[in-house]
């Protein structure tokens, strides 16, 4: 008789999204005349740009022709797109990656979930709290992580790093030294980032203790600040010490598209195994490539077109944050993030929970956020706006929140 | 001091296609006034069909548009496709199969590879051998296996059936139990099926021992002969004991446009659990659905002109198998497949090994095929070639094989 790996089944059952969903849909039919707007979920609006558009329509005439047919994509990507983010994500920034140490995937999700398989069973691993579910859920699943308690909402073998007001969501270093660190920077959900200093201090502690930086820079497009960094390699020493994980959802508008890459620098080494090899035959095993057109597709982010047509639509994204900082702060509220990152992260009215406040904000607003408490137990408290609804629905969905009774203090 | 997952450095370091590509690389510097002939890896060669571009294109149309953009897609897949597959493929059939029980993916290869994280760490699993290598591979990263026998060529925890021509390629019920079993109908390496009633045998044994049949039927649409089942869930019993494996490779070219389902029936339950919540809580987690365009690509695999347009890229590979099996039939070679199956599987002149044999087809004919040990040990002895060349190669591979020394006995 066959067994289920049943750390599956250690996983809360109600995923946050889900119970979101659930609230909006039984709120729409007790509320048919209202509009609702949601500034929820991290999906992007945007249509996709002409330059990408082009391309994509240039790549599938490719394989309708027998010259020009493409099968089995090369298993790490093809060439062409691994040199071109070689060129244009790391040369120009300093840092020493070589197209060889790109790995092409379908999105940063699959591989910052996927690669917790290269390490020991054993491994401890250290978050950030609040936090992106997947890095603790893809943990959960290989059992990594200890009994879960509902009373803390924290599981028993995980080393949670607070990242509130009153640390300035700076994590600090742990005093159990971690195996794995998964760092979010930009951070979802809080919208927070770490300058050059703040990040050498976890290369320097990582290098020390032999741990291994996951870090995920899906947002890096959203950078507006100089003393940010954009890839953990622009710190020295990141190279022995750090894996990077990035995506074109964000920065193109790809979620629906599919394409990110990870970065493992040949030199990071552990137990005298290049973590490079393991990762290129998890990749040769349990995958077949992207698509050659979305890979294609993916040259276009980097034409001057292209650049230019996305730089337009971060911009768009950006100007919509900006909205919805400047309007809460101006209606008196705590609010953070949204200058280096598309996430607004906003202190609820005391006395509230993350929960109380989006069942308030639904019904006086008719606007759908995301409760910190989803994030993990830090989150409690605060709660998650996105800029990447239409610039129209998050103007009026911030004058309708300056009119909210339970937001006015 | 974060360690590494172990189990990765028990495989086997040479791969299989690697140690082919070197050989071949060789052969072509030395010679390189020859023209080589690839009848090796199983990749197509016909571009995709005029239908599936076009609907390729309007898709691609539509992401660059703001009202039809698409953005993450659903976990599972897009309905549209979801229920295109259950009543194409598996209403007509006689399967009690629906839509739900149906999740798209980005391939059979990332599925067949991913599939075992949803079982026990110390399921037993049982091959057939030879066989397509993920199967084994993916269970010796999860440390399921036990260990390698360089002489022998088998794990020591790994229930091997042989399916050989002295046994006509079935194979039989294992002396132990196993847990998980893998099975590939119509066979790669081998091109061999199973007939309805052959079948039936193991969905009993399954349903008797609380064994889970992993199905993978990728090469379905090669199937000509009446008793061979298109899907495991033709048989009686399949529904409480089997997860099925399909792909767009092979029946629509889609290697390089990737694209692929699994099915897991909700009453397939072990432990009290249903596999298809697992698998959806892994999907969920660890994957971020299947492109927007490449799903609606799918969709035009069943229209009717895609249908007759297939069709014909299936009879032009099928001719090619075909030229191949009548070709080494007639210079007095044992082969089989080749009916039900693009692949033809030939048993190598006597006192030669598999990969012996392939060095001599480089060397007297300038053709490359693929040992059959390199999928098993009882692939000793036997040699793999593939319809998915053109026919106008196919056919000069199989002249100059029929005037090889070594052949002609």
């Amino acid at each position: 008789m066959v067994k289920i790996n049943e750390n599956y089944l250690k996983l809360p059952g109600s995923y946050l999204f889900s119970t979101i969903a659930k609230k909006v849909s039984a709120y729409i039919e007790a509320n048919p005349d209202k509009k609702v707007i949601r500034l929820g979920i991290g999906d992007v609006t945007q249509p996709i740009a002409p330059a990408i558009i082009e391309e994509l329509h240039g790549a599938v005439d490719e394989m309708g022709e027998a010259g020009t047919f493409h099968g089995y994509a090369p298993d790490l990507g093809y060439g062409f797109l691994r040199e071109l983010i070689a060129s244009e994500d790391y040369i120009p920034r300093g840092c020493e990656i070589t197209a060889d140490e790109i790995f092409v995937s379908d999105g940063a999700k699959s591989d910052c979930g996927n690669i917790q398989e290269i390490f020991d069973q054993n491994c401890k691993i250290a978050v950030c709290d609040p936090v992106y579910p997947v890095y603790v859920d893809s943990n959960v699943m290989a059992g990594r992580t200890g009994e879960y308690d509902e009373t803390t909402g924290k599981w028993s073998n995980v080393i949670y790093m607070p990242c509130t007001a009153e640390n300035h969501f700076i994590p600090e270093l742990p005093e159990e030294t971690p195996d794995l660190i998964y760092l979010c920077v930009p951070n979802n959900p809080t919208g927070t980032t770490l300058t050059r200093d703040q990040l050498k201090v976890w290369v320097d502690y990582a290098n020390e203790t032999g741990a291994v930086i996951l870090y995920d820079a899906a947002y890096e497009s959203y950078i507006a600040q100089d003393d940010v960094p954009h890839s953990i390699y622009e710190i020295e020493g990141a190279n022995t010490c750090a894996i990077e994980f990035r995506s074109f959802s964000k920065n193109a508008g790809f979620t629906g598209v599919r394409l990110g890459f990870t970065v493992i620098p040949k030199s990071l080494v552990r137990g005298g195994v290049m973590l490079h090899s393991l990762w290129a035959r998890r990749h040769g095993t349990k995958f077949n490539g992207a698509p050659y057109i979305i890979q294609k597709a993916g040259t276009a982010v980097y034409s001057k077109e292209g650049k230019a047509q996305l730089k337009e639509q971060v911009a768009y994204y950006m100007r919509n944050a900006k909205v919805i900082y400047d309007g809460l702060k101006e209606a008196g509220c705590e609010v953070y993030g949204g200058v280096n990152a598309p996430y607004i992260w906003l202190r609820v009215p005391e006395g509230m929970t993350s929960w109380d406040f989006f069942d308030r904000l639904l019904e006086e607003a008719s606007v759908v956020g995301t409760p910190g408490s989803g994030f993990g137990p830090s989150g409690e408290g605060y709660f998650r706006l996105t800029a990447f609804g239409t610039y129209e629905n998050t103007v009026e969905a911030i004058e309708r929140m300056k009119k909210m009774p339970s937001l006015i203090k």
